[in-house]
């Protein structure tokens, strides 16, 4: 449960430090290395937990085999997004920002796969109402993508040379001088009007870099907005499918 | 009947009051007292109409069982919706319009749930065309939406310190010496762009709180939306299968 | 079949000549008098037509048996749409070509219903596709909708006192004075940026008039749209259906 | 395989040059000399190809009967799409690079028929993922729309007198001189924008041909969305029925 909680932080602070903040600030970089260490000790202790072979169906709970069947699976993803670049960086170099460790860090949304399991297993246990668990899971998945399109997109025009030739600049010259909040919600507007395809236009790219963001995130959209569509559909049906059956019993 | 017509009455009315007008007219003043009368009146019939023990199935009408189900689960919801805050705050302080009166006015709300469960019982009831009930419910709601979010964001526009800075300022800089009417027109007008994500853009937010409403406002579309087309496949279904089957049959 | 042709000739023209043509013109004026004459020619036939009757499954050929029903019926609303409203102003009063006659013009719509009951006939014959049937009545509405709305929108922009707070004339002053083409593309292009929810936002409402028009198509097409949608779902359910069973069968 | 490719490639290739390449690059010219030849090939092959008689089941081998089938039915429309224009209008006239030659090269889109009856092939073949044939299917029309749009819109701001009066001439007003890349992504976006029907505006059709353009557009893009969301939807039934039918056994 720590642990999910923990994903969900970094996954949700992975895409807003690449975007937003320029120089770590102190307290965030603790923090970063804190769940790092819990994340850490989770590899460690993954080498001593037992699993079911899904073969023999036998709780398999030497070490030897353990190890080998989870450094064959997923042992390098999992240290990659947990390794410290930024600490390590800082050992190395000087006070170094640049993108190629941030790039890196990206490297922690790995640890997204342990809520995607999460997620395929309440589907299938009982004890949990399926409606709410999909429901719940479709939400996280379109908000998760807001976010991530909005700090990407910010990145884009924070990066671009002009900057009153980005999507941002055209509105607000001076966007840099705003304050962190104000410029992650523009980019969570921009990012939920593009993603709801009501795009009011008042925000839209400016040069071919933009644009080049704006046709995958719309393609992507496309795909999750018919995704949201088909599972609501199927959920209206099985939902009112009870209602019906009461009217015909009577 | 008439409850449920009051129910709708005050529903509508409520954001409205709350938005648009600042100085409660006589008029609407004097209805909205009556209305509450008339609820203060459901209330206390509540205490002497019997109700089915949902376990026993028996009709339970012992005065003091009705008044210790009824008082240990929605009175304290519905006295909290209907006591008149604003006539009990004209009597204690002079003409006091502030936002707090106001907030505790939309606890009227709360009487929604009638409609809510009238809806859940009409839909059950198979005298009732199950087709039209879905639509006319489908339909109610979109329209209650609207109006709702067409009024919030009236008034966010109304309260901001700079007029011309508000999406509504932007393009009618002097918005609020408007006639009632138009200015209630443009606020449904935004509304409905945005809900059916046409979303012209001739007004757009303007500021981070206008953005952060909007935010919230389109994410709930999303949903509804995805609702809305779920519940009209089902329909549509189920509509067309009656053909199918005819067609089949020859 | 030729009725049909006709009635579809009619219901295209009656919202265009409506909103576009000020002056009937010698060429339209003929043709519609023409297409009268059929309709009032059908009128008279449908009193030699034998009816079966919908109890006792008899054909029932008495003149007076046939007559009582349909006057009881559809008669009046047949001659209503029917009788050449404009041709007899004419003869009463001098070129007047008001809204009010034209309103009158706009009854003849009430010939759709032809329309209507033929898709419900060929939906339940075997003989025609049922995809086929469905795609063209759906794409039938969907046209149709979208040339009314075009039209209306130009009518009210064209009747609004200042040319330039409308929603044309904001973007070409002088539309009064443009080719015919121009002013009906220009209306369909917007008719249809709405419907499909593109909302480009070139042309948009500017006066409360156009609003509420507005407010009323849109929630218009959020019906349509998720009715085509749910369709769309339905013969595509049916259709994989198909390859589905093939591939099950191997 | 490899002429899937080839069609793939001329497919992408074909509505590219039509609207970008005003002269013919000289290494393009002979790359779709080569692919015209590979074309050449196959269909000289197909007259030694045998083939399953649909309705005794035999597998046929007369050439006789084989080229007979083949001319009648496909041959010369294969013929048409393989035989280059281009390269015999220089031999007649000279550099002619006008629009009716360009026309003719689209006769090269019917190769396409090999890629729809392909899909076809794979949707029945069990040893193929049906879920992953579709979606694949279902992505490639949406792009090559998207590609095809966006070179046909291109091109009508191109042939257009008033370069200022054109959906890419009002933002960029030398967009001529713009490099190849940018013109091609900021077709692709605004066909895409269109599209996902996000429509933020930005670019948007300024004369009648536009909007004519964008009217068919919308039109087949609110088919498609109808579509897409169709076919997800039915995808999403299938698929949650297994995690349904596993939660149910238990
Ligand atoms: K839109
Ligand atoms: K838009």
């Amino acid at each position: 449960m720590l642990l999910i909680a923990l994903v969900i932080y970094s996954a949700w602070i992975c895409p807003f430090e690449f975007a937003f903040l320029i120089y770590k600030q102190d307290a965030l970089f603790i923090i970063d290395n804190i769940v790092n260490g819990f994340f850490a000790i989770d590899i460690t202790l993954t080498f001593f937990v037992a699993y079911l072979d899904s073969q023999s169906y036998l709780l398999i709970d030497d070490p030897k085999k353990i190890a080998i069947r989870y450094i064959s699976t997923w042992f390098i993803f999992d240290i990659c997004s947990t390794v410290p670049f930024q600490s390590l960086s800082l050992l190395f170099t000087d006070h170094n920002s640049g993108l190629g460790f941030k790039m890196l860090n990206m490297l922690r949304l790995w640890r997204l796969r342990r809520v995607s399991s999460l997620f395929a297993r309440l589907e299938k246990d009982i004890r949990f109402n399926y409606f709410w668990t999909r429901c719940t899971k479709l939400i996280s998945v379109t908000l998760y993508a807001v976010h991530c399109a909005g700090c990407f997109n910010y990145l884009i025009a924070e990066r671009y040379p002009d900057p009153k030739r980005t999507w941002i600049g055209a509105v607000e010259p001076n966007f840099k001088d705003d304050s962190l909040w104000n410029r992650y919600v523009i980019s969570i507007y921009w990012s939920i009007t593009t993603l709801t395809t009501t795009g009011y236009g008042d925000l839209h790219a400016e040069n071919p870099r933009e644009m080049l963001f704006d046709i995958f995130y719309m393609l992507f959209n496309l795909g999750l907005t018919s995704y949201l569509i088909g599972n609501m559909t199927n959920l209206v049906v099985h939902w009112t499918s009870r209602t019906r059956n009461f009217r015909d019993t009577i």
